[in-house]
């Protein structure tokens, strides 16, 4: 894999960048100056002065994302900063365009404070019909996201919710090849970070939704940290690890992730490589569904898992089946989000994203789960089901 | 005129944003993934990180502005808010890539505090490589410009300094065709404002370099606002017309526009439409230089100047000659200041470019005092000066 770094660099090098910004109509005479700018620019702005709804019909707000981060927790480097994040915002950028046709814009900020990056994104919301927030560490990124729902337009932490989108599909189906159901499924999540209690906050209020009958989600969730699981009797949790009590871990049970794998269905690993062995895989249930997500070193390598005999193996990597990769879901999320002018991206459109994904599986097999990174069918599928959520029901999560 | 109002309606509901994001590279498969995202894309955060210098290299700051208002003086509309001003700024950004080959975002921002606006650029600024700041109301422009100067990238507001600099290449250009000097201009301005604060400033210090010699700049200039001359005994005065105390008005003249106009060489308007009448002009100096430059509609019509006795009449319309336009500064002045990767942009840059965009006309004339507007050789002429100014001495403007 370590070329992959080295053409990255020279490419990067070459390049200077991967966006540019380009005029959708060209400047060839004063008319064309006229018309574009002034003095005839100042129609449309008194067209919005007087009806702010109108910005969606005349300016770039309608197809527009920022792409927000503080550079806390870039990929697995951690807190790189603001500008060494760059790069990977502009990588985003370049898959909402080529996925969705969205033109998405890096804005990598130069604080790592919550009332600044909320009074930040604040700011600079006109312009923009969606807000991807990226790469911003936990637990800061749950109360960032939070406080700005009421923007009026989608602020969606991609790391916590693209992440569990995805999960959520894969585990559909891997119920429809295993015949089983997401609320039967025994379920331990190793890592207790935005994307670990996005996923249980998902599956546990998800409905299993199959063959038009509604079914509730995963009742059985356990979450791991590096401490192991997390139950009623830790008094070391933070306030995020504490909510997580109320929607997991039903029966308290205690243990270190290989104990509390014992006997499980699923596990889903967003933490870090090489946690487990086969014969961890081996004490799982009978049926044995392993997501080993950590990239790009997964917590145990697809050949081992499948040793310990595992059914169903995701990871996150490109060079191996079932691919868990975000692509899937935020360009088709957000196109559909923006397409409906929808405020935010509440519960229902993620359960209509997780379902349209897995539905774009014909035939789900072992090694066939998800549908290929780079299909570009599945976002516009997916922006559909965003529009035109199935059901009328609320969905809290 | 009326037409270019109705037609860029249309042009605007039609298009929906006249401005589009794309990337720079094609992601045909995996590979390609590979390279642009992850995993690759690690290794030029990691030499970012290594060296905050390399994000210039390697990413899209080398070559990116942001179009800053807070929508509070757009155009001749006055205070309309941020986002009635994304069809203005779309267009600077159009203009940005057609002449200065840069790629410039809108940030219209949902605030008018000063300190809020100072706070969110200091925030975003990290991929960016310069700030437009644009249509932002006096005397807030002058104290958000001033904090953000040691930022590190050139912060500009467009409104003072880029419209200073097409009147002072106006004015050289003009003493070539009339045989005058800057210095020895006798100069009045309508407008305290930014557009004629700034002019004010810049012509005061400007030096009147032509044929290897190097002169001092304007001695004589009087500023006037709404109430009459600006002058040490008025008592109701803004701080920022304070300040325009210790440089202008030197013989602290007083009475309305009219009374100082009378035997003044060059009138400056960046007013009000129709202020002047052809007998006003008529009771200027020998040599009558009007550069009537509110927009639409100019403090005094061409003819009517004209009909006064002006020598040399410039706009800041395209339907007349001399159109004093900011497009022939801006994208030049970034330009040449990215590419040197100049931390602001200070006198002798712009003093470079006013000379530069002077030169750029050949053979001056009455009725050819500056390029046409859209002379796609002016900002590769103005870059090239502001990467080399030809002096070493500051200039404090």
């Amino acid at each position: 894999m370590t070329d992959f770094y080295e053409r990255s660099l020279i490419i990067h090098e070459h390049l200077r960048g991967k966006l540019a910004v380009v005029g959708k109509l060209p400047i060839r005479n004063h008319d064309d100056l006229s018309t574009a700018y002034t003095p005839g620019v100042a129609r449309p702005c008194q067209v919005i002065a007087a009806d702010p709804k109108k910005a969606r019909d005349l300016t770039i707000k309608h197809n527009s994302i920022a792409v927000v981060t503080d550079g806390s927790a870039v990929l697995g480097l951690g807190n790189i900063g603001a500008l060494a994040a760059i790069p990977v915002m502009e990588g985003k950028a370049l898959l909402f365009k080529q996925y969705g046709d969205l033109d998405a814009w890096p804005i990598c900020l130069d604080t790592q404070d919550t009332d600044a990056i909320v009074a930040a994104v604040r700011a600079i919301a006109p312009v923009f019909g969606g807000i991807n927030l990226e790469d911003i560490s936990a637990p800061r990124c749950f109360d960032i996201e939070h406080r700005l729902q009421d923007l009026g337009i989608p602020v969606f932490h991609d790391d916590q919710h693209g992440t569990a989108i995805v999960v959520w599909a894969a585990l559909i189906n891997a119920g429809r090849v295993l015949g089983m159901e997401l609320r039967d499924m025994h379920i331990v999540i190793s890592g207790a970070g935005a994307a670990g209690t996005a996923i249980a906050r998902l599956l546990r209020c998800a409905d299993g939704y199959t063959g038009g009958q509604r079914r509730t989600g995963a009742k059985d969730i356990i979450v791991c940290d590096s401490k192991g699981a997390i139950h009623k009797g830790r008094d070391d949790l933070a306030p995020h690890k504490q909510s997580l009590l109320s929607v997991t871990n039903r029966e308290d049970r205690r243990g270190s992730l290989k104990e509390v794998l014992e006997g499980a269905d699923v596990f889903v690993g967003v933490s870090k490589p090489a946690l487990l062995k086969a014969e961890d895989i081996a004490r799982m249930g009978r049926r044995k569904i392993v997501l080993a997500l950590a990239n790009p070193e997964p917590e145990i390598m697809p050949g081992e898992a499948i040793e310990g005999g595992a059914d169903i193996v995701c990871t996150g990597r490109s060079d191996f089946p079932n691919q868990v990769n975000n692509v899937l879901v935020f360009p088709g999320i957000f196109r559909g989000a923006l397409d409906a002018c929808a405020p935010r991206i509440d519960g229902r459109m993620k359960r209509a994203a997780a379902h349209a994904l897995a539905d774009a599986v014909r035939d789900p097999a072992p090694d066939h789960i998800l549908p290929d990174a780079l299909d570009r069918a599945v976002a516009p599928t997916v922006a559909r089901a965003d529009r035109n959520p199935r059901s009328e029901e609320t969905l809290e999560c």
